[in-house]
């Protein structure tokens, strides 16, 4: 399957780079080096033009980045601008560049037309820097292609058999479809769960009425908002989307962000933290206590499925109701895959 | 080379199983989920016909074995029988099944044409029920096709070189060959060895004539039968099969199993120990403790040789006189996986 | 690329190998099997001819090679002398000889035509028994092509990057370039620096010229001698090789070899230490733990720079003027090479 490429891919936690040493990453199975130049983030393809030596065991210098092997000097436009010991440089001493921008506490690449790279389409996450939440946030590495992880945020009826310790939602994700929504660029989901003694996130002496919504966006970013509400919201909203200032708890946001980093592997960002109206540092750990459980559970069963199906000759799937998340997902991600293949690069 | 299909493979030792977890091995690179149903035991593809997560993960219910993925529940016929969320099951959502049948202690599984499957064609085995022996068992990984396993136990001249150490045999198993004699579905070897004072199964003050006879049987089991008799015995009987009643010490009993999992890799499943009359505890823990050490020998040399043979272009072998063991169960192999493959499949 | 078969490859430190055991070490992808007859060494074919076990790890036996496998005995000319169990020796039951010769303490392995094999073409090293030199010793195994180890040594202009921490050298190796000779077999680099403070392998209170020159010659080996002169010695002598007898200190000899053993592995074999005129066992052992630290940076760079060029389509450099030692050298092998493959093997 394709990977949309005019789209910008979560490189790393802007916490998790060093703004004096380069950071290796390979998005898409190529290999990047991300670099703080003196005033902004540069994204280099990872490859001296010399003799192929990683520029991410290079040094920063100012607005330059210097590879360590025979000491060739490259601008924040991937330009060879010294070479040790000789006056000239050849035009082809240079790297490609990608577009790179940092935003709600993620750098994100754009790995198709630099032409195309438009700020506007980034996902609008919630970063550190938000006074509104208080946020944890960790990474994990895969042996598994995105759209498998992909698939399995598509589709949160796996909670009731992957999750049955960790989220501890009961039968419900898997009886009962949420509502479903397509966007420009992504698919919204939401989901009303009524008169119900609260979640794994708050629980409550009184009934209450649940919500969550998530939006998942192109190229594999997940953004979830939850609360609960008095027994009788969920109703007198027709079921729609409620008023948050009207939540009597449980208000979380969670951003999840799925980056190919190469043909079968994956590295999988997560935040996740209560409202400050609605939690505090100690609910944050304990919330990002129970995703650290929940995201080992999904990796045993997807790195495992990821197993099986590279030992399959044809595989394929017998799609079910649940499905239609992924589906939709799945065929606007080959829609764009296909525009952007037709389209010239300019 | 080709493998027969129409034949049991020992899947594990049945105390190996748990009866309320599913348990995951392959055979001949396809993967099974093997899982005790109400009364017996169910062997199926390891593979959910939704999304291929492993049903081995899953969870078995009764007469059924659940997919811990989204939930797809499964019966003993590998039919789709529930899938959460929606009322219709498409005909497509069942996986394959392997006949499996539990006897002399092993799970043995049918990998060929299951309207063939025929349970008279297990190998005669002794099991942990058989009041006669007391046996000790084990199996180990190899990283090594079946054949060249195989090819190992049909041959023991190697004991003289590879279990110099182990098994003490001294060159008599390289100087002198084996009587060879072929079976329908394999290959018989006896061997008197006469005027010695025992064996490592059991030294002897006087000196002892020393029987030992094996089956080497399609897919890959050796059963084998040893003995010491009073010196003169092997004369006394023509060199032909003695009766064990006259044995003086020395009875044991051991069969080995190789079940080719994948292209390269092994299992390779074991037992041994004394006739109740002729041992006891303690005997049979020496053998296991004896065998462990000849079974690492042959490792070692196996996977190595492995290894060259990966490395040679077109590898081939030079026969010897005592390759006629392997030469007769080889060809017995082809002949059979040939008669398959012009056969069509019911 | 290819390589030179016609040439000595460096197998082992002579005293890395035991004169009792096989030695198993592939070069050029070939697995050998290294061992000491009774006044010689011996290299074959590491593949027992019978089944393709490994010899190295059969047993010496005098002038001949058992395999422990199944007993087979080859003699110095990898011809099979015996065959357990049987009379007759098949004419196939050989396996290949290469030609190998000590000397300067390594042992040479002959990798093409047995016919041309030339001791005279035995790099002129400095052996552990040679009395002036007080040497130390290592290997180390790369996972990369012979061939970018060798380019690391034919351009030290990486010194002022890669081994900035360790040999100390600034920015002289990377911005003047070496005088450059060619030989019959190989390339010759010189340089002097002068008015200088020593070098890291001897600081010096008084100004001194330091000039150091190594051969680098098929199929890979260099062997470097440096020395440190009264200050004005450069000018002197014209800036050719000085009169060593003039040397005031920091008289060092070093040698390595670069064996390519399989298709994207090698082992890297150095020595170094100093004449011993002007130094003693302390200051080797100090020169080895500098090695030692330059050897690994050199590692991480080109172990790194390995996998980059193995995850890009096409592959290309772009040369500067620091690469004209690579290229000379390069363009030797090439040619060589070239006129292995027209003429027709004796």
């Amino acid at each position: 399957m394709a990977y949309v490429r005019n789209a910008w891919y979560v490189a790393s936690w802007v916490q998790d780079v060093s703004s004096d040493k380069p950071y290796a990453l390979s998005i898409l199975d190529e290999p990047l080096v991300l670099w703080r130049a003196e005033d902004r983030w540069i994204a280099l393809e990872d490859r001296c033009s010399h003799r192929l030596a990683p520029l991410s065991l290079g040094r920063v210098e100012g607005d330059s980045l210097r590879c360590m092997y025979h000491g060739l000097r490259f601008s924040t436009e991937g330009k060879c601008v010294e070479i040790p010991g000789q006056e000239t440089i050849p035009a082809q001493a240079r790297v490609k560049t990608y577009p790179i921008v940092e935003k709600h506490s993620w750098l994100w690449v754009w790995m198709g037309d630099p032409a195309l790279a438009d700020v506007s389409l980034v996902p609008p996450a919630v970063g550190f820097d938000d006074p509104d939440w208080i946020l944890g946030r960790g990474f994990l590495d895969y042996q598994a292609e995105a759209r498998l992880i992909n698939d399995n945020l598509l589709d949160l009826s796996h909670a009731s058999y992957v999750h049955a310790n960790s989220f501890q939602g009961g039968d419900v994700y898997a009886l009962e479809r949420p509502q479903l929504e397509t966007l420009s660029r992504g698919v919204r989901f939401s989901r009303w769960t009524t008169d119900v003694p609260g979640s794994i996130i708050r629980q409550s002496d009184e009934k209450v009425d649940a919500y969550m919504r998530y939006d998942f966006l192109i190229p594999g970013v997940l953004l979830m908002w939850t609360g609960q509400f008095p027994a009788g919201t969920a109703a007198a909203c027709n079921f729609e989307k409620p008023d948050y200032s009207m939540a009597i708890g449980g208000v979380t946001f969670t951003s999840q962000a799925v980056t190919p980093t190469g043909d079968k592997t994956s590295r999988y960002f997560f935040s996740w933290g209560p409202h400050r109206n609605h939690g505090d540092e100690a609910l944050r750990d304990f919330l990002l206590g129970v995703a650290q459980q929940a995201f080992a559970e999904d990796k045993v069963m997807i790195e495992a499925q990821q197993q099986v199906i590279d030992r399959t000759a044809s595989p394929s799937i017998v799609a079910i109701a649940h499905d239609r998340g992924p589906i939709l997902f799945n065929r606007l991600v080959e829609q764009l895959a296909q525009d952007e293949s037709s389209r010239p690069i300019a």
